[in-house]
This record gives C-alpha cells, structure tokens and sequence, in this order.
C-alpha cells in the first residue's frame, strides 16, 4: 500500500484537488490520499516536506494557481524552486501542477484547463509510483498536459501515448 | 500551549506586529506569542529560524513591507526564498505577510491593507496550527488576504468561507 | 564497470535518450546505462539524485526540452538550479544536456539540433569519466555541442579538437 | 566579551570599513572587531562563514558596494542570496550594507551615502546583540539607512526612533 | 604547501588556465596547481567542489567565459550560485574569473580582456591565501580586474595598490 500526499491552496479558484483525487482512484489502486491544505503556493514546500518526512508519503502533488500579476510569477518561481530542494532532500518525486491564472481568458476556461491539467498529471504521478516504464515509453513525444499535447517533432508515436491527446 | 514567533522590521512602515497579536488573541488561545525584530526583510529568514530552532516556537509569522523599487523587489525575493529555505530546515510553517508600498495608493490605503492582509493571515496561522480542516473546507475558493477575495471559478463556495469577505 | 544515468521527459520532443545511449556506445565500453523517465525538466532534479544515490550511477545526463514560452523559461532554469545541488550533494557530475525549443526554425532543425547536441554531450559524459585529459586538452578552445564551434579567440587549436566540427 | 566580524571588499569605492568600525565603538563597548577582506561581493558570503563559524564572530556586517550594471545587479543578487544562507547555517546575523554605486549621482554623494548607511547599520548591528528591544521600539516607523527615513504611514512615532533622522 | 585547484571549460575562447597558473607561479612559491577542464561553466560547480573535498586543495579558481545570449547570462548566474554554495560548503574560497564574451568589442579585446582579468584575479587567490593584509591594505580603493581600476570616491590610495593599474 503506497501513499500519496496531495498539497492544495486556498488561493486557487478551482478545487484542484477533487480533479486529482477522483483521477487518482479512477487510474488504479493499492493506494491511500493524504491531504494538506495551505494559503498559498509559498506555503506548498513545507507542506510537502512534512507529507513526505512526517506522513509517510512516498510521492506528492503540489496543487497550486498563481495570480496573473509579475508578483504572482516571482512566488510561483519561490514555490518551485522549494519543491524542487524538498525532493532532493527526500529523494521522492513532486508533481508540481500549477495553472496560471492568466493561461486561460475567462473562469470557465480555467476551471477546463486545470481539471485537465490535474488529472493528466494525475496519471504521471500514478505511472511514476507504479509503472515508470509507461513513462519511458512516452519518452520524446511532445507530451503536454492541459493543452492539447505537441507531439513528436521527428514524426515519432509511442504505444504509450496512445490514450493521450 | 503553543508558541507563535512573529518576526517583524523597523524597515515596514506601518506597526503590523500589533494587528497579528490582536488578531491571534481575538482568534483563539492556547498560545503564547514571541516577537523579534530585525532592520528589513532580508533579516527575517534568520530571525524566523531562531525562533523556530532557538526559541521553541510551533509556527512563524513574517511581517514585512518591501519598498517600491527594482531593488526592493529583489531584496523581496531573496527574503521569501530564505523563508522558504527556514521552512524546510525545520519543518514548521512561516506565514510570510509581505505588503509591498506600491500596492497602495497612498499612506491611508496602505495602512489599511497592511492591517487587513495580517489579520487574515493572522486567522491562516492560527488555522494552521490548531485547525487544519477549516483551510480544506476553503481549498480552491479564490481566497485573498488584504484585497477582496476573488472567488471559484466554477462558482463554488464553502462553508469555510462564509466569515471571509 | 561504470554505470552511466541518464534521465529523459516525456515533454521533449525528440527522443534524445535513443541518441545518447547510442552515442555513447559507439565512443566506448565498460559501462551500462540506466535509464529515469520523468515528465518535465522539473522532474530531473530527483530523477538524477535517485539514479546517482539509489541506484550506483557515476555519473548522469539529463535530457530536456524546454518550451518557448517565458514560463518554460523559468522552469528550465529552476531544473537547472535543481541539477547543480545534486551534483554538490553527491559530487558527481551531470552533463545537462537542454534544447530550447526556439533554438530551431522548425521541426526538422529541431531534431537535428538535438540529437546532435545530445551526440557531442555524450562525448563530453564519456570523456569525463574516462578520460578527463581530453577535455584539458580542448580547453579554451571554444567547443559548442550542437551547433558549430566559435574557436579560440586566439587562433589556437587543440589535439583534443581534432573530430570535432 | 562579544566578537563582531566585519567583511568588506577591495571592489568598494569607499573605505567602508572605517566607518562601520567607529561607530560601532562610538555606539558602546564590549565587543571586538575581526576583520576580512575580499576581492568583492561574491567573496562576502564565505568570508562571513569563515568569521562565524571558525574566528568565533558573534555577529558579522559585510560591506559591499555593487557597480551600475546589470551584471553588477546579478552579482549583488548571489551575494545576498548566499548570505541569507550563510545565516541559516549558522543561526546568527550578517548585516548586509550594500551601497549601490549607481543610487549617488557623484563621488561625492556616494562617500556620503556610504558612510551614512553604514553608520545606521552600525548601530542596528549593535542594537542586535546587545539591545534588540530597542528594535521592537522602532518597528514599523518607516526607518531607512543612508538616505531619509521614510517614516510611519500611520502618523506614528516611537520612542526609538527619536535619536534617527 | 598550499594546494590551489584551477577549473577550466572547453566552451571558454581563451586558454584561460595558461594565464592563471603562469600568474600564479610569478606571484609565490609554495602551492602546487591541480586542474580540472569541464564542458561549461555549469559544470564548474561540481568540479571546484571535487578539487577542494576530494583532492585535498586549499582554494579553487574558476574560470569561465559565458556567451552573448539571455540563455548563457542564466547560465553564468546559476553557474555563480552554485560556485558560492560550493565555498559555504566547504569554507574554502573560490575565486570566480569569468569573462562575458560580450564585454569585448573583437577576439581581440576578448583574448586582452581575458588575460588580465585572469592574471589580476591570480594575484587576489594568492594573497587571499598567503598574505591576506594585503587585501585588507586595498579595501575600499575601487580596485577592477580586467579594465582599469575605478579608485576611490575619496581620493583614497593605498599601499597596496601601488603595483596595480
């Protein structure tokens, strides 16, 4: 039984965690959710360091929505960079999914971008915990999530990426 | 009993330490307060770890106004980094309320914003230490501390939001 | 033996492990390549602490292709930050092998930029471990991996540049 | 007996050293001055480390004066990032006196501005080892070093800030 | 006997390592050179940390010579901050030359520009390590490597300068 630490915001105006959970369970099993809710994404790295140190998480979601303002891109860059420095200090994966505020034109387009950004990331966090080699079968292939993805820049296809966009 | 270190700066122009104690206490007890003050932001990563590491402090607070140049921002950026840093050394969360001067308008409007965006995040720290559930009730609502909230984006509300504005 | 990680994502849109692993092989023997598939250059950063602290590698590449957006940007470089503190926490080098997508007019330079960048840094892994008097001997002289050399600003050559273009 | 250390640089147009060492003993007694110098700014940080982690220094200042350009801010920026961190790896405080070289519009008003700043900072210095409720009195009245004070946006005084400009 | 380590790059347009050892060698007695060539400055980090943990040197010089473009300024900056991460680790100097290729008009500007810098930053790393006075004896006095000295905003001189341009 593997466990898995989901980090969101109050800041963020789509319950990104619901997306993530939901997908979660709808891609496989032998697997429970922890859950930590923070103000902000700044907030996100301790949250995460103390899933993965103190709760016994094998791998985490970070779940954040910075602000469209140049402020807002220095905090997400702070958040990033603490997430990363968590990962090399508990040598277990993050999967950051962070969806710009100013990525979509209107609500409803945000609320479309970020359930699809959740649960795509969703299943590369399964696949990383559970079977890493779907990952390197999608090796190379312009993969994105949210957007639709860019694909192969040498024409390539990949069995793995099959069910993707 | 809890221990909650608020750090703040003789740089910051308007006395936020007063607005986090008083909003603490109106908030809840089971708590003591510990105060340092340092010169500028810059100095609050330490302050904050010393009263994490040295103090016996459970959670920080990080109280800071950054002027309004180029090079108040970098001094920002370099000072929420550190905090970040602190959060991960020890495992505790530092709640950073940085209020920059050109968000507002004028002193009037500055003092107002400084007050308000403390006392919310005064009642976050709070929420982080002694009820953690209360912030998941809020995930993903758009909340904001200072200015107006800015709400889901897929028209949700909360029960944890019904007292925020 | 030696044991060479190299980690690749599933967003790059070339299949720079394919080059590297063969680029490698056709320079020299006595070592096995292991292989970390992450999503993004975010993802790097552990990826390679895993295979250089969990798995014996002594060395690492790690494959990306960032995006030509600001954001893509700034997530490059917090990969590359991320892949600098691994290597101080293990003293072991990895040889960042990054194409930024706006590198190339297209996808076919595209593709050629990569896989010849990912070729010539296959080289420069190689040579590092097992021969590091190589690289001395190119010192100076101005080597570029995928596009052409810009030489010495002082008309010098070198032994060591011979093959190169 | 207390042992404040003091880094300065060879790359600062000013002899800011001079100043920070007399009126650290114009403001009280009880302490002593090691003394460091480096090339510049970058040098700051490890030469701080060296102060308060193998000469015993209770407390360091490191003096430093950027030049104009771009590169100059960047070197600036990795001084003060390292010296937060230096900070965090000994729990103690480095007062960071930076004096952009570009803030005077002569050599004579930059003379000024350096000593002024150093002076004030001198004396926060002091006031953090010796006397920081001093500090507390004069949290966010709006103080600066060098240049005016900018004062309180609520119309406040404190007691300790009478001394101030 | 001293052990001073030199880090060199094969992106680098100048044989920088040449010009530093021969200054060195002009400069004292009583150190020995061990070098250590990387692909780029990025790697440098990695390098300066293996010639001062593991083959036992005193202090470390790096040299390097970023190019023209956005991308290779981000590169020296995170090149920069892993070079100060090594020295907090290691409370051991590193001495960073690195020469923008873009500071210089032509090759040969480059080539001149270079060969100074590396000298005059030679002559730094020696004193730093046998006769750190003298560094003390300049401080303050503007001194520059590579161009001319700006001097002093005070009409200072020093002893110490004498010998220098």
């Amino acid at each position: 039984m593997k466990r898995i630490g989901i980090a969101d915001t109050t800041f963020a105006r789509v319950d990104m965690y619901k997306y993530a959970k939901r997908r979660l369970e709808e891609t496989g099993t032998y697997f429970v959710v922890e859950r930590y809710t923070v103000p902000g994404v700044k907030d996100l790295p301790v949250a995460c360091k103390i899933l993965l140190d103190q709760r016994g998480c094998d791998m985490a979601i970070a779940l954040g929505m910075p602000g469209p303002k140049d402020i807002d891109k220095v905090c997400a860059h702070e958040a990033s960079t603490g997430l990363i420095q968590v990962q090399l200090q508990t040598c277990k994966h993050i999967i950051e999914v962070f969806v710009h505020e100013d990525e979509a034109e209107d609500d409803k387009e945000l609320a479309w971008l970020a359930r699809r950004r959740v649960e795509e990331h969703a299943e590369n966090a399964y696949n990383l915990l559970f079977h890493p080699e779907k990952l390197s079968k999608m090796a190379g292939t312009g993969a994105r999530q949210g957007f639709e993805d860019k694909g192969s820049a040498e024409g390539l296809t990949s069995a793995g990426s099959q069910g993707r966009h």
